[in-house]
C-alpha cells in the first residue's frame, strides 16, 4: 500500500483536530504536505473548480478558466493529485479529474474548531 | 481597516465551500496565503500547540518543543501573525500566543465536504 493511500486512509475521520491535541512530527508533515499542495492561488482555484463540478471533469474545460499554459496547468493538477486530493483518468485526448472528499475532509476536520470557540 | 483586519471579518463563516461553488482569482489567493502559512510541517505544530493549548501560550514554553532554535521559532510564528491564524502580546521577557479561532473556522470551512459525499 502506498503512502499515499495510508493517508486517504487515515482521512476517512478519525483525526484529531488540532483545536483539540497538537500535532506529533509525522502529522504535521503529512498535514502540511496537503497543505503546501493548497498554497498556490492556481492550485486552490483549480481544487475549488473540481471540487464544486459535481461531475467528472475534463481537462479541456479547466484550462479556458486560467491564463497559464496547459503545461503549467497539467503540473498543478499532478501535485494536487500527489497529494491525495484529486484522481483522474484518461479517456482518448483528454484527462478527467475528480475530488477525493475524504481527503479533504481529512484536513477540513483538522482545522476545525468548537463552535463556542468562535465569538 | 488593514486588509488582514478584512480577511478575518470574512473568515466569520461568509464562506461558500470549495466542494460548493469555485473560487474566484482573489478569494483563491487569499485561501493559498492561509493555506501557505501551514504548509510546513514545524508551522503546522507550532500552530496545533497554540490552539489546542486551550490559554495563551508563552514562547518559552514553545520552544523546547522543537529542535531548531529560537529565531527561527519566532520566524515561523511571525508568519502565522502575518496569516491572521494567531496573535500575540509581549509581557515582559516573554511573548505569550493565542489562536484566532474565526481564521482556523474560516479556513475549515473552505473545504468543508458535504456529509453524503464522503462514502
Amino acid at each position: 500500500m502506498s503512502k499515499q493511500s495510508v493517508q486517504i486512509q487515515r482521512g476517512g475521520g478519525c483525526c484529531t483536530p488540532i483545536s483539540v491535541a497538537a500535532l506529533d512530527p509525522q502529522a504535521a508533515g503529512e498535514g502540511a504536505a496537503v497543505f503546501k499542495a493548497l498554497s498556490d492561488p492556481i492550485r486552490l482555484r483549480l481544487m475549488s473548480i473540481i471540487a464544486s463540478a459535481g461531475e467528472q471533469v475534463c481537462v479541456c474545460d479547466i484550462t479556458p478558466h486560467f491564463e497559464v499554459s496547459g503545461p503549467t496547468i497539467s503540473h498543478h493538477l499532478r501535485v494536487l493529485r500527489e497529494a491525495g486530493l484529486v484522481d483522474c483518468e484518461r479517456r482518448g485526448t483528454w484527462v478527467y479529474y475528480w475530488p477525493i472528499p475524504q481527503r479533504l475532509k481529512w484536513i477540513s476536520e483538522l482545522l476545525s474548531v468548537p463552535e463556542n470557540a468562535v465569538t
